[in-house]
């Protein structure tokens, strides 16, 4: 079977040395500050960056061990597949997190919006250029249980 | 060095065969549409993904070569650093597409938006929850491209 090696280009320092500290579920608010200190040798990579106020992160949940398909999350008690939550037991354990970037000191990113621990390993930075209105998104069972009532 | 090892969970079957017919740069629309057939041991992780009207694809730029840290694109002639841009040339060659989900038959999704090429690996898809608004978004060298004048 195919398989591809992918290698940390650099790693967040973030507030979070437990998972039990980060918040979760619907509504969370990630309001977090970190860093991002990228690997020196592809620090010409960063070039321009600072011109962007939002980055995509994409990374490893280096802490996860194993899959499960079908599983429930803290916010929901009903079972969901995997695919349609961001569950970190997933097939290839990447996370994908929306920061926003403060500002840029050589290969040291300032960002805001941490949701992963402290030590996390960082395969890739893209520039956030647009996304979809909140009027065209259906958001599937996240609506339902934002819709329903909450405990007595 | 730490190495992690990416297993595709599925392929997508897209009308591009040729990365040269794939539409790039400011303002491209993407509007190919296509399937991405999930492996079908991991079709129950699939559950409830047809709730949602968009999903995070991440994939491999499987036919793309090493790196470049600075280069420029098919849209602006100015150099970029490469994690400022969507160069398929990047240390980690890892894609990411936001794609409508028309609808799911089992382990096959078929979806609108893509901007990859037939038989490109998947490593992931994630349910778009929601997106940071137009309005609060600084973009950088797209920005200012998009506002320069057009060739004469």
């Amino acid at each position: 079977m195919t398989v591809f090696e992918m290698k940390p280009i650099g790693h967040i320092h973030s507030p979070y040395s437990d998972t039990s500290q980060i918040p979760k579920g619907a509504g969370a608010q990630h309001s977090a500050e970190g860093t991002l200190e990228v690997s020196a040798e592809l620090a010409a990579g960063l070039q321009d960056l600072e011109g962007f106020s939002h980055l995509f992160l994409i990374w490893v949940f280096h802490r996860s061990e194993g899959y499960e398909l079908v599983g429930t999350n803290p916010t929901d008690k009903k079972p969901h597949g995997v695919f349609a939550t961001r569950s970190p037991w997933r097939p290839n354990p990447i996370g994908l997190t929306v920061v926003q970037l403060l500002r840029r000191e050589d290969n040291l990113l300032f960002l805001r919006g941490l949701d992963m621990l402290d030590g996390t390993p960082v395969l890739d930075i893209k520039p956030y250029m647009s996304g979809i209105p909140a009027d065209q998104l259906k958001r599937g069972w996240m609506e339902e249980l934002e819709a329903a009532p909450g405990p007595p």
